[in-house]
C-alpha cells in the first residue's frame, strides 16, 4: 500500500453534478489516488441548504453553509453551484489563496473568463473547466493540448442537448416544435417553466464563446456571439430539409475567416442550420452532443457523447481533479490560458454561407425570371431551384381565396454574405410575385 | 515581442509524418512558441539517406545520419523512424539523457512499452505517444487525463484505416474482398506487396495493446491480444449482414470483464464483427478511424477522424510537442504511466459475445428441431432464426448435384462463451443435416 500525500478538496454545490462528484470521489478515492499520485480528501461540501434532497446519499457531516471558510486551506476547489455570484467571488478567493479551481460553470466562464484566468495566472494556479462545454465529452483538453500544434479552421458543435432532442423528434417522429418541446419537458430535458435558455440558444452561445476563445487563442466575449434559437423552426422546414437531403441542427459555429475588407478574425455564432444527411453531425440523435472540428493539419475530427447529466458531467470534473492533483504533485505554476493571437471578433455580417430559401409565388409566366433577376441584382448566386405547384387544398389560407394559382419555390444559393442575403429577402418580401417568404435557413457543413 | 527560452528539438526520421512535422514546425514556429511558452528550435533531423526524396521541402543543413550525436543536448526528441531498432535504443538514450520523447511508433510501444515508460519514470522524463494510435484523433490524452476520474468498461475501436476502407467498399460498392484490396492498394491505403500488417490485424493488435494498457492501468502485452484479420470475410457475409441490419467492421476491443470463475480482468482482441447499423461506429466510412468508449460515469463517447496520413498524424505529434514544451517551462518530473491496477489479462475463451451463424442445411422435416437441440445441448441460446429455401440456381456446387433440397439458416445467439460456440460449430459441422457452416461472426456494439 503506497502512502500518498493528501490533497484537500473542497466542493461548492451539490446539485445533480456536484452530488455525483462527491459520491464518486468518496467511492473511488483509493483508485483515483493511484492515478493522481496523491490522496484526494473531500473536506467539505458548501451548499445553501444542508437538508435538501440530493441525487446521491452523502455523509451529513460534510455539508456546510460556510463556503468561504471551506475554501481556506483547500488545495483544490470544485465549483459546481452555477450562476455568476457568489461563484465568481468564491473562485477568485480560491485562486488568490493558491488553490487550483475546477468549474463547470459555462455562464461564468463566458462572462468573466478573462478575469478568472488572469487571477489564476497571477498566482500560478490553474483553472480547469472540461465540464463547462459538452458535458462528459473531452473537448477542452483536446483543443487546449492535443491540437495545440495545429490551426483550427472551424468548429461546428451540437452543444445543447435539449434543442437537439427537440429537432431530432421533429425530424424522426414528425412532432411539431410545440409537441417536441412538451416531450422534452416531460423527460426532464427542458427546464420548467421557462425553457428559453436552451431554445433561444443562450446556453449554446455561452459554450460557443468558450470554445471560440480556446480554439483561436483570442478572448471572445459572450455578447460578440451572434445568436438565433430554434423557436421559429417549423415542422414544414424540417420536413422540406429531409426531402432535400438535410437535417436541421442548432449549431455552435466558431470560425476563422477573412471579411470582405481582408480583415482576418474570428466569427462565433449560433443558429439553426441545414446539415447534409451524410455529415457526421447529422447522425447525432436525441440529447447527445458532438463537436466537429476542422483543423489545418489534422483534417476533420469529431467528438461525440453525453452533453449533460449528473454522473456523465461528473466524469469530466473528476478527470480535471486527477489532472489538478498530478499538477500539485509535480509542483510549478499552471499553464496560462493562451490569448496570444488576439484576433478581431467579426460580426455576423462578415460571414458568408449558403442559404436555402423557400417562397410561395404566383404561378404565372415570367415569375421565375423575375425572381432570378432579383437574386442576381443583389449579388446572390443561385445554385439550385426547385419549383412545385401547390395543390389548392394545401395552399395557405390567405391565398386560397385568391384566384391566382401559386407555386412553391425552393432556392439554394452559392455562398453569399449575410448582408446580401438580407437585402435579397427584403426585396423578395416586397415583390408583387411573391406571396410569402416561408423559410430562410443557412446551410453548413459542406 | 516576447523573448522565450529556446528548447532544442531533435527529429528522428523524415518519412511521411516526420517530413510534415519538420515542415510545420519550421513554418509555425513563432505561433507554437506562443502556445508553448518556449521557443522550439529544430536542431536536426536524423535520417538514413539525407539525399532521399521527401514529402516536404526541408533545409538540407538540418539532415544528419548521426542520430546519437543529435540526441545529445536535445531537450525534446521526436522519434518517427518506426520499427523496433534502432528506435528503441535511441529512445532509451534520449530518456536517459533527460530529454522528453515523443513517438508515433506503435509497434515499439506495443512490444517494449513497459521498458520505455520505466526508463522515463527513472529520470523524471515523459514519453508522449498521441500519434501512435488513431493518427490525428486525440485519444491518448482523453483516456489518460480526461477520463482519469472514470472507469472504462469497454472500448470498440476502428483503428486501422486500410481494413475499414476495404470493408466499407464491400458494403457500399459491393466489391469483393480482392477487388476492394486492389482498390486500396491503388489508392495507397494498402502496403505493396504485402498488405498483411493491415489485413491480418497486426497493426490493429498493436494499437489494441496500447489502448488496453492505458484504459485499464495494466500492462497488456502484444502477444496477449487475440487477433483475427479480415482475409476470410466474404462479400456474401457483408451482404447478408447488410440485410440483417448490420455492417462488418474490424474492431479493436478492450474490455474489462469477469470470467466464468469470477476472475476480473482485461480482454484485448481484434476481429471482424457485425455492428448494428444504428451504432455510431457503423457510420465510419472509408479510411477513417473512430474509437468508441463506454465508461461507467461518462456513458458512451466516440472520437472520430483521420487515422493515418502524414500531415494529419503530424498534428498529433505537434500537440505532444507543445505539451512537452509546456512541461519543460514548468519544470518537475513527468507523470508516470499508470499500471497500478495490474489486472490479469484474460484469454479469448473468457469472452462471451453474441454470434450470427449461417448454415446451409437439408430442407426436410425435423431438421430445425435437430439443429435447435444441438445448440441447446452446448449451452448456446438461440435468439433469432431465419430460414430461407435456396433457389436451385444459387445452390453451392457440391449440393447442386444432390437431389435433396437445401435451405439457408441464419441463427443469432444470445451471449455465449467462445468455448461453447466453438463446440457448437464443431457439432454443426459433424451433423448429417448440415451441408456447410457458411459463416460465423461475432456481434458487437449491442
Amino acid at each position: 500500500m503506497i502512502e500518498y500525500r493528501n490533497l484537500r478538496v473542497a466542493l461548492l454545490g451539490a446539485g445533480s453534478v456536484g452530488a455525483q462528484v462527491a459520491s464518486l470521489l468518496l467511492e473511488h478515492g483509493p483508485e483515483l489516488a493511484n492515478r493522481a499520485g496523491a490522496g484526494l480528501e473531500l473536506v467539505g461540501i458548501a451548499v445553501r441548504d444542508p437538508e435538501a434532497q440530493r441525487t446521491a446519499e452523502l455523509p451529513a457531516e460534510l455539508f456546510t453553509t460556510d463556503a468561504e471558510s471551506l475554501i481556506l486551506g483547500a488545495d483544490i476547489v470544485i465549483e459546481l453551484m452555477g450562476g455568476l455570484e457568489p461563484a465568481r467571488t468564491l473562485i477568485l478567493q480560491a485562486l488568490n489563496s493558491g488553490a487550483d479551481v475546477i468549474t463547470g460553470n459555462k455562464a461564468l466562464l463566458a462572462t468573466h473568463g478573462p478575469e478568472l484566468f488572469e487571477a489564476a495566472e497571477q498566482v500560478g494556479a490553474q483553472l480547469y473547466y472540461e465540464a463547462a462545454v459538452a458535458g462528459a465529452i473531452p473537448i477542452i483538453r483536446p483543443l487546449r493540448d492535443s491540437l495545440a500544434g495545429d490551426r483550427i479552421k472551424r468548429i461546428l458543435g451540437i452543444v445543447n442537448g435539449t434543442t437537439n432532442f427537440i429537432l431530432d423528434r421533429m425530424d424522426t417522429v414528425g412532432e411539431s416544435l410545440e409537441a417536441a418541446l412538451a416531450t422534452a419537458t416531460e423527460l426532464g430535458y427542458a427546464e420548467k417553466p421557462d425553457p428559453s435558455a436552451d431554445t433561444e440558444g443562450f446556453d449554446a452561445a455561452q459554450k460557443t464563446a468558450i470554445l471560440a476563445s480556446l480554439a483561436f487563442h483570442t478572448t471572445v466575449p459572450l455578447d460578440a456571439v451572434y445568436r438565433e434559437g430554434i423557436t421559429k423552426v417549423t415542422l414544414e422546414e424540417v420536413e422540406a430539409a429531409k426531402k432535400a437531403g438535410y437535417v436541421v441542427k442548432l449549431l455552435a459555429i466558431c470560425e476563422r475567416l477573412t471579411d470582405a475588407d481582408g480583415v482576418e478574425g474570428v466569427s462565433a455564432r449560433v443558429y439553426p442550420a441545414l446539415v447534409p444527411r451524410d455529415h457526421p453531425l447529422a447522425a447525432v440523435h436525441g440529447a447527445k452532443n458532438a463537436v466537429f472540428i476542422e483543423a489545418e493539419a489534422a483534417g476533420d475530427l469529431m467528438f461525440y457523447g453525453a452533453g449533460a447529466g449528473g454522473i456523465e458531467t461528473a466524469s469530466a470534473v473528476l478527470g480535471d481533479l486527477v489532472s489538478a492533483a498530478r499538477r500539485h504533485v509535480i509542483g510549478g505554476p499552471g499553464v496560462a490560458e493562451s490569448t496570444h493571437a488576439n484576433l478581431p471578433i467579426l460580426p455576423i455580417t462578415a460571414v458568408t454561407t449558403r442559404y436555402q430559401i423557400t417562397l410561395s409565388v404566383v404561378d404565372a409566366p415570367g415569375v421565375l425570371a423575375e425572381i432570378a433577376t432579383l437574386f442576381s441584382e443583389h449579388g446572390v448566386s443561385v445554385e439550385a431551384l426547385t419549383q412545385s405547384v401547390q395543390p389548392q387544398s394545401v395552399q395557405p389560407h390567405a391565398i386560397q381565396n385568391s384566384t391566382t394559382p401559386t407555386a412553391t419555390l425552393v432556392i439554394g444559393t452559392h455562398e453569399a454574405s449575410e448582408a446580401a442575403l438580407a437585402a435579397t429577402v427584403e426585396a423578395l418580401e416586397a415583390s408583387d410575385v411573391v406571396s410569402t417568404v416561408t423559410s430562410v435557413l443557412r446551410v453548413e457543413g459542406l
